[in-house]
């Protein structure tokens, strides 16, 4: 394997320069309509100022994080001393106080912030909310573990007194800090698999993904810990479905295909979706998804995608921009002859999520992937990735997708 | 590591005698209480008879079961030929025609049998679809892949019409053949994770779980191509939820602890099961549960321990029957001082369930656990294995295990 990748998470915080990395040659590739996408994600040239007045939200490492905590702290003893009411300052997390700029990537927080004081009754109790949850992420960082948001509720109930308190403070927190959730060490259960071309360093740990069987490896929630050593991949692969991803581990896929397989067994969790993301990014490998041709499966696709329904916070974080829909689409049904018997009938609940998944400004944009969508509807059919196997247990792996992959088949 | 198992899975069919062992010397143990329940573990031996005309299911491997399918298909060509309707002999798999033997963990199959013939208009869709489902199998097994149930159904949606009906099918062809469903390469997807002291081969690739970082194997649903190869463990520890596995693997809790970490995040699938089994028979290594403070957690523990409700022909190829409850249990939550804030009210469905666990005849037995569930009924309580963390993030890594486990403090 050719060292492509090596990403220190220890050293500085990302900035803008990290977002421009020289081009590397492309080794030979089994399909020539991946090696284009992919030799266009490696010539992207990041140019961009930002706009006056807005902060870059990045990842930070544990002691820039916990430097900014005490100074933070110093700064509120000092206003005590000097006979002020201690006060803090958080820029609004609402939609309109945040830009995502999508071309290059990087989420910008706006000039509207909102001070909560001690002095203030209507605040007081939000501000020793925030103080404590300051207190709690600074003893994570100090000792070097996480916590999961509902643990850190259990750490003090008598404060916090119901889970949406705590949960709304921590939203809070990383705004106030300007990073994300992860770099605060506050981490939800991951329930996502790797396999394939990746060798991967989990604290300390070499993990080389193409010698875990057809298990594979379970993706850790402690992703700060977690760096991208090396890979010979062409393509990311993320698979919707465990039952789908059996095929393709069964026949160590990757060997003859060179890629990396990802799932999160269902709806992705964010440690599954944060993953995806870098592999993606920092390999600068063309991504794809694998989901039932259902609107629910097309959903998946966007949240991969792009996160959640609004732009939240967090959802740059968490996405995947460049990500192609490779299939199974509404016009594969016929394409690959998926047989009547094995299609299904909508549900009142696909065709209303399918019209909701439509109305997504990023997917309205799309005008093949609504013409898809169109077709489905029109149909009222859908079809599950395993109905492939009308066509035998090894069509999907042998068959199916290598010719989307070859053709450059996918919206 | 020592070699404490070897298991060749190619050699012939588990027989009587494998369930025999010479009992090792054990190493020395962090925790006495521990240490002595596994000498026991270690001590057993099997000394049974088969009752008369009874039938010993076990598993097969893939050479031996494909020649029983010939077998079986010659001898329908034969009848064919003398001009006899060809007809299958199926064993009744109702509890009343099923003895599992749970002292020497056998299962076996009584004489009831039935009769399904092509020449009876009642029955010959049933015997085509078995001999569908047979055909299926058999191809399975000479390419050596496996297929989900749901796949199956999709193979041949006209003969099966609904997936109710291939489902059925398969279960059928189990005790035809005298095996459990993975031996005929059926599968269901997995989800559970394992980490710690124990070293695997999948499909040829060696894997020590130590060496996963925090993320760990992924349990693969193939596990007839995975051998445990060797384990300095001295028990294994089932975590219900992924959230409290967290704290475990974060610390790698298991070089301190010698143990092996296993969870399937919530109700645990059928090859979570089947290798909580595997670890604790082949290494003949304790067993423990860390489930909630509630009756769903205990329900889980009984899944685990027994199965589903009804003894079900797969249940004893799934249970760990000598697992013990560790906690948290109901009497816990006053020996760790969980503070009252941290507890939570029972739900009418949680007494609902409390009250059928109880009625469950294996559970009805152990006067220990009746006692903490009616302890639980009494309080109205319940906790998650989260509430210790209002003690502080490492108390139940640190304190809460290790005392329960020195202490023999289980049920």
């Amino acid at each position: 394997m050719s060292s492509r990748s090596r990403r220190r998470r220890s050293s500085a915080n990302t900035t803008l320069e990290d977002h421009v990395t020289e081009p590397e040659s492309p080794t030979a590739g089994k399909f020539a309509a991946v090696q284009k996408l992919r030799k266009n994600l490696q010539n992207i040239q990041i140019t961009t100022k930002l706009p006056r007045g807005a902060k870059l939200v990045t990842e930070k490492d544990a002691e820039n994080l916990h430097n900014e905590i005490h100074t933070l702290m110093r700064s509120l003893v000092k206003e005590i001393d000097k006979g002020n009411p201690p006060s803090l300052e958080l820029p609004l997390r609402g939609s309109s106080n945040i830009i995502w700029d999508e071309e290059n990537d990087l989420l910008l927080l706006g000039e509207k912030t909102t001070i909560r004081s001690l002095s203030s009754l209507r605040t007081a109790k939000d501000v020793t909310r925030l103080i404590r949850v300051l207190e709690i992420v600074h003893e994570l960082l100090e000792k070097d573990i996480h916590a999961t948001k509902r643990e850190i509720f259990y750490n003090d109930v008598r404060l916090f007194e119901d889970q949406r308190q705590s949960d709304n403070t921590i939203d809070d927190i990383g705004p106030m800090l300007g990073t994300n959730r992860e770099s605060t060490h506050i981490v939800a259960s991951a329930k996502g698999t790797v396999l394939g071309r990746v060798v991967l360093e989990d604290s300390g740990d070499r993990i080389d993904c193409t010698q875990l069987g057809t298990g594979g490896w379970s993706i850790t929630p402690f992703l700060d810990r977690v760096e991208i050593i090396e890979s010979d991949a062409e393509f990311l692969l993320i698979v919707e479905k465990d039952a789908a991803m059996l095929r393709l581990s069964e026949v160590k896929w990757w060997n003859k295909y060179p890629c990396i397989l990802l799932t999160a067994k269902g709806s992705p969790d964010i440690a599954s979706r944060i993953f995806a993301r870098r592999l993606s990014k920092e390999l600068k490998l063309p991504a794809f998804t694998l989901v039932d041709a259902d609107p629910f499966g097309h959903y998946i696709h966007s949240v991969y995608l792009r996160g959640s329904k609004r732009l939240s916070y967090e959802s740059p974080f968490l996405a995947t921009p460049d990500l192609r829909l490779l299939g199974v689409l509404g016009r594969d049904l016929d394409q690959y002859n998926v047989p009547k018997e094995c299609r299904l009938r909508m549900t009142p609940e696909d065709i209303k999520r399918a019209k909701a998944v439509m109305e997504e400004p990023f997917v309205a944009q799309n005008t093949k992937w609504v013409k898809d969508i169109r077709l489905m509807l029109k149909r009222k059919e859908k079809a599950e990735i395993q109905a492939l196997s009308s066509h035998g247990f090894e069509f999907l792996t042998e068959t199916y997708l290598p010719t989307k992959l070859e053709t450059g088949d996918w919206i």
